[in-house]
C-alpha cells in the first residue's frame, strides 16, 4: 500500500463537500490519500451537514481562525471562492501547507490593476507563490476546468497548430451550463428571491470556428445566457423592471442576449436542482486540423473536485521534490496527478 | 528576439518532410527555431527532393554514418520508423543529441520479450534513458498523437474520473483514418503491387462507452478495416486469394471486419493521395461525466510534425535545467512545449 497523502478542505460548501467524496473515492480505489479534516468559518453548520459523509469525525471539524498548530496535512485543498475567499485564504494557507485551489477571476491571475483602488496587484500566481515559497510549500493555483485543464488544452493546441487560436465555449448541451456567478449577480438585484442563470454556447459562433477561419469573436458572439427567476412581489411591472436590471448589467450580462423567464421558487427549485455544466476547448487550422476537448458534467462541484483532488497527488509529490512554489497546471505533468505508478503508466496508459 | 533552437533531423520521408516544414512555420512566427541539417541514409535522395523546401543547403545533408563531429544541432527530431529504425537510431543518436522521436510500437515500449528470440528486452523507455542519460542529454520518446498526446490524455481522464477507464477510437470520419503500417502489410502479400487501409471507429462501440457501462472492447469491436488494393495480375482469382490472405492475416486483420476493393493503381493514385486521420479519447463515468479528446489531420504527417516540433522546445529547455534522461509526453509540463513566454501563458492562456 502507498503511503496516504493526508488531505484537508477549506470551506465545505458545494465544492468542499464534493472534494470530501472525491478523496473517499480515490482512497478506496486507490488506497492512496485520506481526508484529515475539514477547516470552516462555521464548525456547527459543518457539523450538522456531515451526516452521510464518510472519513471526518467531529473533532476533525476545526475553526479556521483557530487551526491546531502542528495539524497533520499533507496538501489542504481551498475550497471558497475566488471573489471573497481565495484572495486572502490562498495566501495564508499556502504559508501554512500545500495547496491547490480553483481560483478562477482569470484577469486577477496576472498582475492587475485594482479597479477601486487604482493600485497595481502583483495577482494571485504572485501571491502564492511568495507566501508558498517563504515556508518550503507547494501550491497548485487555478486547477479546475477553467482554469485549469482548458488552460493545458488551449497551450497545447496552440503549440501543436501554430498560430491557430484556441476557443472555449461553455453550455454546449440543449440544458447549457449553469453559472454560479451568474446566478448570484441576479440574486443582488432588488426583490429577487433566487435565480438561476445558464450559459449556451452560439452554434453558429462554433461553426465558424470549425470552418478554420480563426475568426475575431466577441464575448456576446460566442455565448447567450437564460435566466430563471423568483420574485418576492411577483406582477408585470416588477417582471419588467427586473428583466430590464438583468440585460443592462455590466460584465456579466449587457454583452450578451439574455432572456428572462419568471418562476416560483417551487418551480425553481424542483427544476432547476442539478448543476451541470459543460464546455469545449475547440482549435481548427487553416486546412481544417482540428484539436477539441470537451467534458461535460452533470454536477459541476463533483467534475472540479475530481480535477482538485488528483492535483494534490502532484502537489505533495512535487513538495518532496523540492519543486516550491506556486504551479499553474500547464506547469504540472500528467504524470504526477495519476494514482499509477510509473511503471503502470508506461506499460497501461502509453 | 529568443534564442534559437537549432533543430536537425534524421530521416526525410513524409515525417520528416513535415517536420522540416513546421519548424520553418514556428521560426516564422515566433523566431525561436530554426533548422540546421538533414541526417539521411541517402543524402543522393534527399538532395533531390529538396527542392521546395526553405532553411536547409545541401551542405547541410549529412550521412547518417558520417555526421561530422561537433555538428551545432540543440535537438535532433527522429523521423524514422519505428519497426526497423528507432530501436538502433534512438539510442545511438540519444547518445549524441537531445532528442524527440514518435516511437510508436505500444508493446515495446516498456519492458517486454522478443517473440523471436525470447530474451526480456529493457523496452524503448528504458534504452533511450540509459543512452541519453550517459552524455547529459534529454530525449523525449513516443512524441506524436498515440502515443503522445492521447497517453495525456488517457492518464489526465482516469485521475480525473476515478475508476474510469479512457478508449481510444481511431477514424471517426466518413473516410476513416489512413494506417501506413496496415497499408504496408497488404503491400507484403505476393502480387500487390500497391494498397491503401484505412482504419474506422465502430459507431456502436462509441454507442456503449458513451453511456457510461465502461464495457470490455475486444480490438475487433472497437474499429473495421477498409482495404483498397491494386493487384499485378488482376483476376477474380487471384482477388479471392489476396482477400483471403488479408482477413487471415494475424496481428493486423484477422481479429477485425475487413473490406477488399480492387482498383488499378491509377485510380488508387488519384482517389487516395492524402493521407488523412483522426481519432478520439473518451472517458465516461456512470452518472454521464464525459471527458473526451479529438484531433483531425487532414495530414497525417503534418499533424504529428506539430507535436514533435513543440516538443523539441521542450527538450531544449529541460536539458538547460539539468533534467536528463528519457521522458515520456506525460513528464513535461504543457507550458514547456509553448512558444510563448510564462507572462504570456499567465495572462493570455489560463
Amino acid at each position: 500500500m502507498p503511503e496516504k497523502t493526508k488531505i484537508a478542505r477549506v470551506g465545505f460548501g458545494n465544492i468542499g463537500k464534493a472534494v470530501l467524496r472525491a478523496v473517499n473515492k480515490n482512497n478506496k480505489l486507490h488506497g492512496d490519500m485520506e481526508p484529515v479534516g475539514i477547516i470552516t468559518r462555521d464548525p456547527p453548520r459543518v457539523l450538522g451537514s456531515l451526516g452521510g459523509y464518510h472519513g471526518i469525525s467531529p473533532g476533525q471539524i476545526y475553526n479556521v481562525d483557530n487551526v491546531p498548530a502542528g495539524l497533520d496535512v499533507d496538501v489542504a485543498i481551498l475550497c471558497g471562492g475566488s471573489k471573497n475567499d481565495l484572495p486572502k485564504q490562498g495566501p495564508y494557507f499556502a504559508n501554512r501547507f500545500n495547496t491547490v485551489d480553483s481560483f478562477d477571476t482569470h484577469a486577477h491571475i496576472k498582475p492587475y490593476v485594482d479597479k477601486d483602488t487604482g493600485v497595481s496587484m502583483p495577482g494571485y500566481l504572485a501571491d502564492m507563490d511568495v507566501a508558498s515559497r517563504g515556508t518550503g510549500h507547494t501550491a497548485a493555483i487555478s486547477i479546475g476546468w477553467d482554469p485549469g485543464t482548458f488552460s493545458d488544452e488551449r497551450v497545447a493546441a496552440n503549440a501543436f497548430l501554430p498560430g491557430v487560436r484556441a476557443y472555449a465555449f461553455y453550455g454546449l448541451t440543449e440544458r447549457g451550463g449553469l453559472s454560479m456567478g451568474h446566478s448570484d449577480a441576479i440574486r443582488t438585484i432588488g426583490n429577487v428571491i433566487d435565480a438561476k442563470s445558464y450559459t449556451h454556447a452560439s452554434p453558429e459562433a462554433i461553426e465558424r470556428v470549425r470552418s478554420g477561419e480563426n475568426p475575431n469573436l466577441a464575448p456576446g458572439d460566442m455565448h447567450w445566457r437564460e435566466n430563471f427567476i423568483a420574485l418576492g412581489n411577483d406582477t408585470p411591472k416588477e417582471r419588467a423592471r427586473v428583466e430590464s436590471e438583468i440585460e443592462t448589467m455590466p460584465d456579466y450580462f449587457k454583452d450578451y442576449k439574455t432572456t428572462a423567464t419568471f418562476l416560483t421558487q417551487r418551480e425553481l427549485d424542483e427544476g432547476h436542482k442539478d448543476m451541470p455544466h459543460d464546455g469545449l476547448v475547440l482549435a481548427v487550422g487553416e486546412n481544417g486540423e482540428t484539436i477539441e476537448y470537451k467534458n461535460v458534467w452533470p454536477n459541476n462541484p463533483t467534475g472540479t473536485a475530481g480535477i482538485l483532488v488528483a492535483h494534490a497527488r502532484a502537489i505533495q509529490r512535487m513538495n518532496r521534490e523540492g519543486k516550491i512554489g506556486a504551479h499553474r497546471s500547464i506547469d504540472i505533468p500528467k504524470s504526477y496527478i495519476s494514482p499509477h505508478s510509473d511503471k503502470v503508466l508506461t506499460a497501461d496508459f502509453m
